[in-house]
């Protein structure tokens, strides 16, 4: 026990410094490492396998979805990006510029894609002649650079590992409904795969994506109170369509414009994963992307007959298809147990002498700690069940966290007084003006509008900000 | 008919015009465009689902074989890369430079990764310390850029996604191994996945990679008789570690420093596939890859009862696990035909109602064009035979290619006469001077070392340039 309580205590406890606490965990369960090169992770086996989890359920979503992916170059000519006033002008100014090539100076910059719109684009222009082209239903996986001042593992760095779906249509209507489907597709993969609640809807102007008509966020919220901004899917109207000169034939036979959708998540997930479950002594991780479901640890290894049992229960386990690691190496079962739960790895098996005599072993579950001896021979169904279960708990006790930091104002006072005393999202009502907006960020030092949710409610009938006319009900909060 | 044929005519033959048969499959069969970006392509939706397929499967071999995936940053800043003196002359000419980060130009250049040896070093450097913490075995897959003067879709492109192991072990003896291990993998891989045969070994001194000891490589023969570097694996000994001050402590408990090497394969593997495989109707390709391996086609789909029997037997065949298109577009059959031989599906079920009246269907395999009636109750069974039987003659026709364009060049002269007429291989014996192959090369207007094989036959003993004492027996020949 003197080992476990030794590695327990290399992490700063998440009440006494948030943001400390997070980096210890990204570093003593071996998530991400700092490299030599500003603002870019490395991400470690164990991080990278969270990463391939999340890939795989997702690429099924977006495959039954009816999407395909495809790979688009890595570099963007300046020119290129020009092409779209409000796009350009979003993401120019975190560009990382490309100059020269082999020994030469380039006639024209290249840009390391920031996000891939434009060059979506080109190829839609080529590729796209009539009506009976269209949909195209695009995603691609890859990295893409955002020059950052200020980086922090998996929540900001220059350099991200994510997903962009682009997708081009025949009407209007089903690139709005595009829009909305991949905005749920999220919902659910947050809810089903993550375990994470959260707020949605649609930013406001001030917060939509440059170039965007309409963008649509996930926003789940942190333990402390803090939003992240989970994932966002866009509309774009025809307007890269116009700028790129992107036509096709219609049924009608005239020359139209196509519409255009948006959307991607990245490995910013996987700090939400440590935000919204984690706890002090390490990772949390939701079963359906842990990559070690279920450790098995010997107890009294060197006795007769441990390790075979240890490797029998190994073995079935596998065989009903969980993720599962033995660790039969030579260091204590104490230290066993504060790794594996630093690691996040949902389910504990001990099985020692007497737990064999007795056909049964025990149990730990990682997100309550809770512990229980069962019968052997009820091995694969009880860790079936508690494995959904603990997604189940995780769910619930993140949207009680969600709801209990969820407060409503009625008033400026009101807003600034929760801004400043409560973590958490403000429910508010707002006129619609981009100065409010500002104001209240400036006056509570970082609140901003979340989204307005599909449901307003009718907290009042004035802006929280100037009483004049109420337009919508506003989540507010801090973000990451 | 008509249709079909026009379709069929819009490829070069093969024997005609090599190169714009390849750029014409590549177009045709949707696998790749041309980006507005110099030398880069696009990877279109069926390119990339035969990416996907290599990938899972290589993945599953990596795993089988320990290797865990990681992530590693897309820059290496320049004085990074000097670190290796051979390695950065070999890169340095090649490298794409990020010079401006955001709005600034930047202190230090940063390389687009053209491939990450550096960056291994540098992070294994950091959790390197024990002997306990090796060996580590990591993969990574990602997009590499090589600043390239000519380029060709899969072939030879300035960014091109791949896959690079980095390894590193406490023993010269265990870091060997895993150089031929992955070598090993790589060669099951091209049999029993790419239904390729090759010649391998070991590259001379003049061909092997920027600061390897050794280098192995897998060397196929693409149809026209011309090599392709299929895959390589490098033996590095402890030179990385010097250069990156890599060490640990031993069992003695004295400081070492522990022994590497890198591996990999490329989307140049899909250009094989065409090169290897395809022909004048358009792509072949081996079934464990092929997105598509059976395209039902109904005949005179608007008869009663053909659509509704066509889509039973989709689902069937989907239920057995084969990737399944049904095909039921208005276009006429015979179109449908050879869309699906041009998009190189594997197997083609026709159905009409001739067929159903009879319990039968008809089956078309894509390499011999075989067609075939079968009773409808054999329809799972006979196409999981002829999938098998379609990979093995697949792999005997490049082997009988292989076999047949491979020379024997004993004297000098015979090996200019078979260089000048006889695309192929080239056996010949050599002294191991980089003279030789220098002047070999010169003569023949590229004829270059493929490698020296595991088994050595003794053709002579006498090099085929110099005449001097014979060392090795070498695989030689053109490549692309």
């Amino acid at each position: 026990m003197a080992q476990q309580k030794k590695l327990v205590e290399a992490i700063t406890s998440r009440d006494e410094d948030f943001a400390k606490w997070y980096t210890d965990i990204v570093k003593k369960a071996e998530l991400a490492d700092y490299s030599g090169i500003k603002g870019c992770m490395v991400i470690r086996p164990h991080g990278y396998a969270i990463w391939e989890n999340i890939q795989k359920d997702l690429d099924r979503r977006f495959k039954e979805t009816g999407h395909e992916n495809v790979y688009m170059p890595m570099f963007i000519p300046e020119g290129m990006l020009q092409k779209e006033k409000d796009h350009v002008e979003g993401f120019a100014p975190e560009c990382a510029w490309v100059t020269v090539g082999g020994s030469e100076k380039l006639n024209e910059r290249l840009c390391v894609r920031p996000t891939s719109e434009t060059l979506f684009c080109e190829h839609y222009s080529k590729i796209v002649n009539s009506y009976r082209d269209l949909p195209k239903l695009y995603n691609q996986w890859c990295s893409v650079v955002r020059w950052e001042k200020t980086t922090r593992p998996f929540l900001r760095t220059s350099e991200f590992l994510w997903q962009e779906g682009h997708t081009i249509h025949e009407t209007e209507k089903e690139a709005r409904e595009e829009t909305l489907r991949m905005l749920q597709v999220y919902i659910d993969f947050y809810k089903e795969t993550l375990a994470i609640p959260a707020v949605t809807g649609r930013k406001t102007e001030k917060e939509k994506f440059a170039g965007a008509i309409e963008t649509y966020t996930i926003e789940p919220m942190m333990h402390n109170g803090v939003a992240l901004q989970g994932g966002t899917s866009h509309f774009f109207g025809d307007g890269f369509a116009r700028s790129f000169n992107i036509t096709f034939t219609g049924r009608d036979n005239t020359l139209q414009y196509p519409f255009q959708t948006s959307w991607g998540v990245s490995t910013r997930m996987i700090g939400a994963l440590i935000m919204v479950h984690s706890d002090d002594d390490g990772l949390v991780l939701p079963p359906r992307v842990a990559p070690i479901q279920v450790a098995v640890i010997p107890i009294a290894q060197k006795k007769e007959g441990v390790l075979e049992k240890a490797s029998e229960l190994k073995n079935r386990l596998i065989a009903a298809g969980f993720r599962v690691k033995l660790d039969d190496s030579d260091k204590a079962p104490g230290w066993k147990f504060s790794q594996y739960e630093m690691l996040g790895v949902p389910v504990r098996v001990e099985i020692g002498p007497k737990d064999i005599e007795n056909g049964q072993c025990v149990l730990v579950r990682r997100d309550t700690r809770e512990k229980m001896f069962i019968s052997l021979d009820k091995l694969e169904d009880t860790i079936s069940e508690l494995l959904a279960d603990i997604h189940e708990s995780m769910y619930k006790a993140a949207q009680k966290n969600l709801e209990e930091k969820t407060f409503t104002a009625r008033t400026h006072e009101e807003f600034l007084d929760i801004a400043q005393n409560k973590p958490g999202f403000i429910k508010a009502m707002w006129c619609g003006d981009t100065a409010c907006e500002d104001q209240l960020k400036d006056e509570t030092g970082g609140v901003k509008s979340r989204c307005i949710p599909f449901v307003e409610e009718q907290l009042s009938d004035k802006c929280v900000c100037c009483g004049k006319p109420a337009k919508h009900m506003v989540f507010w909060g801090r973000q990451y």
